[in-house]
């Protein structure tokens, strides 16, 4: 790759309130979620997928979803997401005011059963329900659908490539706003993270708006930036890479905010984020969480002398 | 890249008996660093740096590579490589019959004078009397020259490509038969990678033949991912990332040998190197080295299910 194809600016969305807390056994108060939110913000963050409109039975972790929409939508210029299995959730985002929903898809098979009771085509159906309700309603919100397990599945092993881009075809004609590729499991490699993201451009275009690694086998940046050199320029991560596997005791969840971060800047492309004030965030963060496991290499090292300069780092 | 462009061997030089073990206080027991000699050769490493003919006054814990050398050579097939600071090491490589020495030579001057307390310069004068002293010999031992800090320093900061490049040009033209660019603290991002060895691939031709990459700030296999993708097809790499950086506790070292071997193996790269048997190998060095500060992400996960049968896996 040549240098005029790097892109001049990459979007982080902080997914750690919803990717990483639904994972810990722990739930975080409100009042430090909300000071999250707005230290994000004030780093520079402009997309924070703040929680899940999910039963709070299930995950009572995220349960004050709507409360995190409402305060985020104070924050001028942030662009507020919410995780939503299912149409009562679409209606309850909607309701929040959230600016987009992310509908999970899992190509896979058994995972789509395990984690859903449905099999992918039965998501199929419930995405179309889900669209037909933004339109009854009028509502702006933006729906994007994640298809997970995009590059393997811990249950079900393989997930053939032309599974997920007929998935992807399929959500694509019932009209949603954006389509992304998620390693729900950190079973993908480069190779096939560029391949994969290479195919569903064509099928995508500029629809193809998402690329969500895992670290679990330490290859969730080195995946990325396979997406990245396949033209995606936007990335879920995660402060302190929290999460984890729980089949995987000290395994790593979402690749790191704050390495995604040094690593763009390490390449001189632009993510509008602070990087001293994110990292007092993920201080905060790591007292809050005290006891957990947290991630990530840049915050145990420090940033080289090297970095450029860049508007981020002023 | 497309599928085409990808290799299909890489070689996975061992460097974690002199690269991590000098990084350590404490003294592996010899018979402790044969048998990792051999169960790594047993597991189809093919390449180990053994230790360093330095003065065992300055890292006793490497005093017995003379030793393991000549261990090591009884293993057919197996390429036997020490670390030489200078002439008098140079020396007592080629008594011990070692198939190879890495000199190193560090791009930063700063790094040179506290490493070496010689310029960049005079070090290029110590190179110039080792490939003498092997002529006047009628030596067959291989010379490979390591341009350490090619990506940044921590004493110096930046160091510029074309200062690499001209310290390239000037050891080939002594006749050295092998250079590589190694990252030695830690700085290097995956586009300066890419666009380093694009460039040293044209001053060295097939004489560039050696990534050596330091995980410290997480970057690691992204950086080894850009040197394979400008086509580069041997790296260093060190069991467990033993090695970490004195001055970061906690950080990473170099890559880590089972983290490599699995990249490869999942972009259906071979090795040539058992994974089974690998980590078998880690398990061992695990429990020699209780209490160290042990890195690698394959170790805690284990496996995808998915991984692609290829010989090596058998």
């Amino acid at each position: 790759m040549n240098a005029s194809q790097w892109p001049e600016r990459v979007t982080v969305r902080e997914v750690g309130l919803r990717d990483g807390l639904q994972s810990l056994a722990r739930t975080l108060p409100t009042a430090q979620k909300l000071q999250w939110i707005q230290a994000a913000y004030d780093a520079g963050v402009r997309e924070i997928e703040v929680g899940s409109f999910v039963p709070p039975k299930l995950l009572p972790q995220l349960a004050d979803t709507h409360d995190l929409v409402a305060f985020a939508k104070t924050l001028p210029g942030l662009c507020v997401t919410v995780l939503v299995p299912n149409l009562k959730g679409a209606e309850r985002a909607m309701d929040s005011g959230a600016d987009g929903m992310l509908l999970p898809l899992s190509a896979s098979h058994a995972h789509s059963l395990a984690n859903l009771r449905k099999t992918p085509d039965e998501v199929l159906a419930d995405i179309a329900a889900m669209v037909e309700a933004r339109r009854l309603r009028g509502s702006a919100i933006q729906i994007e659908v994640g298809i997970s397990t995009a590059f393997g599945c811990t249950l079900q092993g393989r997930v053939e490539a032309d599974e997920v881009l007929r998935l992807l075809n399929a959500v694509l004609a019932l009209g949603v706003d954006r389509v992304g590729l998620a390693d729900t499991v950190g079973y993908a490699d480069p190779r096939q993270v560029g391949a994969l993201f290479a195919q569903a451009r064509q099928v995508a275009g500029p629809r193809l708006g998402c690329g969500h690694f895992h670290d679990t086998r330490g290859l969730g940046l080195a995946n990325l930036m396979a997406a990245l050199q396949a033209g995606e320029t936007r990335f879920d991560a995660c402060l302190a890479g929290i999460g984890g596997c729980p089949h995987a005791p000290g395994a790593s969840g979402n690749v790191a905010t704050e390495d995604v971060v040094y690593l763009m800047a390490s390449m001189g492309i632009e993510t509008g984020i602070d990087f001293d004030k994110l990292m007092a965030l993920r201080n905060s963060v790591a007292q809050w969480l005290t006891g957990e496991c947290l991630h990530g290499a840049i915050a145990q090292a420090g940033l080289p002398k090297t970095l450029r300069p860049t508007p981020l780092m002023a």
